[in-house]
């Protein structure tokens, strides 16, 4: 048996319940890093157990391949890949675009996933079929935009100074092309391309977690992700995703140079 | 008389009207642009309005520093200063790190300020003597973090690419020190600062509506705001917002040099 929306939404909560209360602690926590944990820190390991109970009790048969607390069962049909805080610089500097990131992959393949941003309330969660948003807003069918190409295209990328020699100047070249471009929001900027308000992420380094519960929501909503050189992304690495094939195909042009 | 909490709520809550509905409204912002108008600038316009009408019915006597509809009365003892949306790109990509800025001047001095997110539901107020925040996790008042200096700092900035050639040099000096630093956050990095859980902002480039509603906010949590040179913030320019005294001087140090 799959797990449905109910049980996806049984793990986000869980997760919350970590995560939130630590999210804006303040003044304390530089002194507390000091001293060896943090509260993202906490948050992360306490929020990935609170969710690997409750896959353990429910699906036994399955394995987890987690950021804290390491893998089981990799070579199993169903493993569920976590990441229970992801954008862990985002969530100390009090910003609220981190995300609790589930994906669940079927031999090797992910196939539902979930993207929970606690504070602002927002929730994307791919069944296997379809993507859905639910938020403060109210909730609809997750749908990427239809963009014409890199010169009408919004890019984001967490971080420029991410990307070693040879894949700065490509990440730039395909930069230099589009109408927009911003920094700094980790696995948010996922969410919003499956949502339709930008276009285009370009990351690397990302390992599996950072993208296992992303994949379904963008593929769901009519998105493409893959790896720089046009394979899975299940791995993580380097990685594109994109709202539009067109898109997709002017910034794979210029990344594959 | 001076405008008290609820004026400034009424304010915020007129421009929220106009600007919330039209944000992450989706695929239709691309061709709205290429006919000329699109939702950020309706919302801005529309907001900006609703908020003047409010500040001619009750303080005709005050003068007016919109970004959209100009100026009225700059001579006159109080001047509002108004960035309806602050962080356009953020707006434009549906980040909710955008937010509508109200500032009192007297004698060309900030003296009460506003920040409002109506997405999150976060609101910051300085009422001439204290910060305040309200929120989805409740209302405290606002406290800056005591930090000893560039090296336990959370350093935010809009874009590295807004700093013009000498300016760069100064900023990445700074950049280069700070324990950890991150982009793409417009007014919602100081409001971040005011409420104790980041360092600080240095940005170029601000216009007086960029920085007015932002200043008492700050000030009145404990931090400091100025130019580059020292100078008042009130009228943009280059600025540093810091929230303890030895990060402001550490950071002043590399920026006059």
């Amino acid at each position: 048996m799959l797990p449905d929306r109910a049980f996806f939404d049984l793990l986000a909560d869980a997760a919350r319940k970590e995560t939130l209360p630590r999210f804006r602690v303040g003044a304390d926590v530089v002194n507390k890093e000091a001293g060896g944990f943090d509260p993202v820190t906490e948050g992360d390991r306490a929020a990935e157990a609170a969710i690997r109970v409750l896959i353990e009790r429910h699906f036994p048969e399955h394995g987890i391949l987690g950021e804290e607390h390491g893998s089981v069962g990799l070579d199993r049909e169903y493993v569920w890949v976590i990441d229970p805080i992801d954008g862990t610089r985002a969530f100390i500097s009090g910003v609220p675009v981190w995300g609790t990131l589930i994906g669940l992959y079927r031999n090797g393949e992910a196939v539902m996933g979930l993207v929970d941003q606690p504070f602002t309330g927002e929730r994307y969660f791919a069944d296997g079929n379809v993507s859905r948003y639910a938020g403060p807003d109210g909730g609809k069918v997750l749908s990427t935009r239809p963009c014409n190409g890199l010169s009408d295209a919004i890019m984001f990328t967490t971080s420029p100074h991410l990307f070693t020699e040879s894949r700065k100047t490509r990440f730039e070249a395909v930069q230099d092309k589009v109408r927009l471009f911003r920094y700094g929001v980790d696995c948010y900027a996922y969410a919003l391309l499956a949502a339709g308000h930008v276009d285009l992420v370009v990351e690397c380094g990302l390992k599996p977690y950072d993208v296992g519960g992303l994949i379904p929501v963008i593929e769901q909503a009519g998105g493409i992700i893959t790896a720089w050189d046009g394979g899975p992304a299940e791995m993580g690495g380097e990685i594109i995703a994109a709202g539009s094939r067109k898109v997709y195909d002017e910034a794979m042009a210029l990344l594959r140079a």
